[in-house]
């Protein structure tokens, strides 16, 4: 049995404690195992923010922006492999590990380019320079400046090598060096990402570890400079937030949690618009891609009352018609879930909602002998009024119609009653109605994606987590903010005020400094 | 004896509870009350989201902006009444009492103009558009909108009007209806404010509701479009941040607490020059400003080796001179510490440091036999390391000399060992020296001013809190950020990223959008 060993200190170490199996989702086999102990969690923090701070803070944007595009080709380089590892590892087809795969590659080349872009400077000027005086020489500025701790990142089992790179790259521009542990299901595609990234050579020393196992008492040595940023379910955001030394040091932290992501049909898309297609294509996509492990996935669709009968039709016979099956063969579409766990919650959590709904297609039975296996599954609520629908996020193939009045206000009401998301859709063709519905959605959401004839196959789908959009979403979502471009970085850095004679603070903090 | 009031649901009730004494801190007399209980804090929060959120969200941001100005001018018109009450229950002199009060006024007048600017918009844009797919036809924007909850903010006893004002003008020019807690030593001022603020009519039905006593089980019933944010000590910061229900539901926290902030005086500022005027004058003012108690004043001064006598004699004169009695003296220069709390711990904390220390002037001594009276108080540190000078803040007129060898290095790692500040201020005439010790001070601290002679005396000093400038600090200081200008609105507001055809996204949601 493989043990997936943790890379820290410079130096790649296999724990010593107990075993966390791995296995592949399709068959059930054990594929590697992670084990805890062995590492002393104070020197790792201590070998980052004293080795591997100090080494990227040396280096300009630009000079981090050239390691993170020379990551991507690393990263690209591997690319068969990968995907090969994930169709194994992760339950996922081909077309899912290469969302994963390129996810990793494209949004470390996207931070490369928007690092160029600053050049060559060591800190951010934030905004204009102001008059703080009754006379010009009393001056403010704000920087943004490289704090100086180490960057914690718990990573999310259903995008092993994305949600782990998405996030490194956000922190090595800014000049933060990472700590990375990855979700236990698919720890082997994010262990030999890791491999890949340290045998690069890109890095300097301390920028970047790895930690396969447990974090141990990692949480309780972070201090004030240091960051956590965290990716996975609710209960254990709450914990995190909550955890004891993390609240009375004031350590950053940024949470993705839970999120009932929404797709709302407009009342003035048709059945023969451009847009009610773009609208079937991408649910039935986010239902079965990654089997519905999608934290940007749909999970109510809101549908005018008058129109259930054919988005049932048309979206069940879609679904229906999906294959499902071992992800390692050509024509599947859509794989098992990521581990046994994952079965059982959805399982569960789709009885729970067909208790309060029709079920269209799919269901909560296992399809398969072995493996972790459900059908696409889609229910049609009895009150879409009904908080079984918004309480709870079943993180599979699974998502549930809720007929609405077709007015923009009921959309918005319904939509709010998820407590927080990642993202809604949004199908209209009406500038009015665009307008007022984004509008209401965006108070509960940090991502509002608007579909219409004219984007028709034009953009990208709303599942899809772009680098120059922010990703993330209040209340039950986490309440974090990641990506977005250089909003990004703000997590890492650290704001601060600038005041004195204009004539030292403009020329060295200003946005044309001489430096 | 007078019971104050609190201000909710439109009306003004008197508690049913327990009851807490306020003092003239001069006499100890018992000026007024405030008392526990007969407030359903369910429905205050509530009155806010429900009648206040709406009625301010259906505002521009030039409407919201002119409500603060008539604000700003109804303090205004009551300002000698209020700086004479604040002489009697803060203990504060003349000077002192109009820092805070016309601090309140010129903050308001200040949003008002930042809210002006915007013009009649009710979202801001934030940043340019950006292209997102292969075409310009797929585009993104991002919107930072008016979130639907309250915003509860626990104030400060050290500045009743001013900490109270500016939070509320943040809240309200976002469009948050706010739920002002003052602290209790000095609630009289806050709650005379409350009340004009509340004659004045300037603001619509539920945007300012008042709570005089203590908030009960207010914070069990926020949620996650709700917002807290305090100023106060870290002890009641970390209960806070670590909130049971805050923690579950994702309630934004923002928080200012303890700073250990800190002066340094350059080794090429010698004795004539300006800036070292600058620095005396500067400093003295810190320790004696409302006898101390103010979050921004400095605690430790960072002084060469060489110059330590010096500055101990010129600092120390200057100190003992201060005339130091009754507030209500036209010729006193400090007044007595705001409570009998304040005095105990005051003078605790100076014994404490004492022990590691020489006292150069002041001490722990009571001075009057009546009121809460401490001499201005200047330390000399044997050893600028001693833990004893980075670890607790003693909120009162004394600070302490730190020996340092004069280099960048030094200055820049003791203000570090403060672990994380408000503000530090730096007197030096050279260039190079400015740009290092500012980018080595920023990651720990909120603002960083900078002192020289080409300033002289047309800057403000660093003690002062401007609204253009951000106002926090990481670590200890609570890692929150107030102010900035618009800066300051975003703990209010919902950033939110729309993604969609650039016709539509663009026109509604760009810098120039149609609305």
């Amino acid at each position: 049995m493989q043990t997936l060993t943790s890379f820290v200190q410079e130096r790649w170490i296999a724990g010593d404690g107990a075993a966390t199996p791995l296995f592949n989702a399709t068959t059930e086999e054990p594929l590697a195992e992670t084990r805890a102990g062995g590492i002393d969690f104070r020197a790792v923090l201590a070998h980052a923010r004293d080795v591997g701070g100090p080494a990227l803070r040396a280096k300009t944007f630009a000079e981090r922006a050239a390691m993170l595009k020379a990551l991507s080709t690393a990263i690209h380089a591997h690319r068969e492999e990968l995907i090969e590892l994930s169709v194994r590892n992760a339950g996922t087809t081909r077309g899912d590990a290469k969302f994963d795969i390129d996810g990793a590659i494209g949004t470390l080349a996207a931070y490369a380019t928007f690092g160029a872009a600053v050049g060559e400077r060591r800190f951010l000027t934030d905004g204009p320079g102001v008059q703080l005086g009754r006379t010009a020489r009393f001056w403010g500025e704000h920087v943004l400046v490289p704090r100086l701790g180490a960057a914690v990142h718990v990573n999310a089992f259903n995008f092993p090598a994305w949600n782990m790179l998405e996030k490194a790259a956000c922190a090595l521009l800014a000049g933060s060096p990472v700590i990375e542990k990855p979700g236990t299901p698919t720890a082997l595609v994010a262990w030999r990402v890791a491999e890949i990234v340290v045998q690069s050579g890109v890095l300097p020393a301390g920028a970047y570890q790895f930690v396969a196992g447990p974090v141990g008492d990692l949480l309780d040595h972070m201090g004030p400079q240091d960051s956590l940023a965290f990716t996975g379910s609710s209960g254990t955001a709450a914990k995190l937030r909550g955890h004891a030394n993390l609240v009375a040091r004031n350590v950053r932290v940024n949470l993705e949690a839970d999120s009932l992501n929404c797709a709302i049909l407009a009342s003035d898309v048709d059945s023969s618009a451009d847009a009610y297609g773009t609208f079937l294509s991408n649910v039935a996509l986010d239902v079965t891609q990654k089997t519905g492990q999608k934290c940007t996935a749909v999970r109510r669709i809101f549908v005018p009352k008058e129109r259930v009968g054919d988005v049932r039709a048309d979206l069940g016979a879609a679904l229906a018609k999906t294959k499902v099956g071992d992800p390692s063969e050509a024509e599947t579409r859509m794989g098992p879930l990521a581990s046994a766990n994952q079965l059982r919650d959805v399982r569960a959590g789709i009885e729970r909602l067909a208790a309060h709904a029709e079920v269209a297609t799919g269901g909560a039975k296992s399809i398969r002998e072995k493996g972790w296996f459900v059908a696409p599954t889609l229910l049609v609520a009895r009150d879409a009024h009904d908080a079984a629908f918004h309480a709870e996020e079943v993180f599979g193939p699974c998502a549930t119609i809720l007929p609405y009045d077709g007015t923009p206000d009921e959309a918005i009401a319904l939509a709010a009653q998820g407590g927080g998301g990642l993202v809604a859709s949004l199908y209209s063709n009406d500038a009015a109605t665009i307008e007022r519905v984004v509008l209401g959605l965006a108070p509960w959401h940090g991502r509002v994606w608007v579909g219409s004839d004219k984007l028709a196959d034009q953009g990208l789908p709303p599942g899809m987590v772009l680098p120059a959009s922010i990703h993330g979403g209040p209340g039950r979502a986490g309440g974090g903010e990641e990506l977005g471009g250089l909003r990004g970085l703000a997590f890492y850095l650290q704001r601060t005020a600038v005041q004195g004679f204009k004539g030292y603070v403009e020329s060295s903090f200003g946005s044309a400094p001489s430096a």
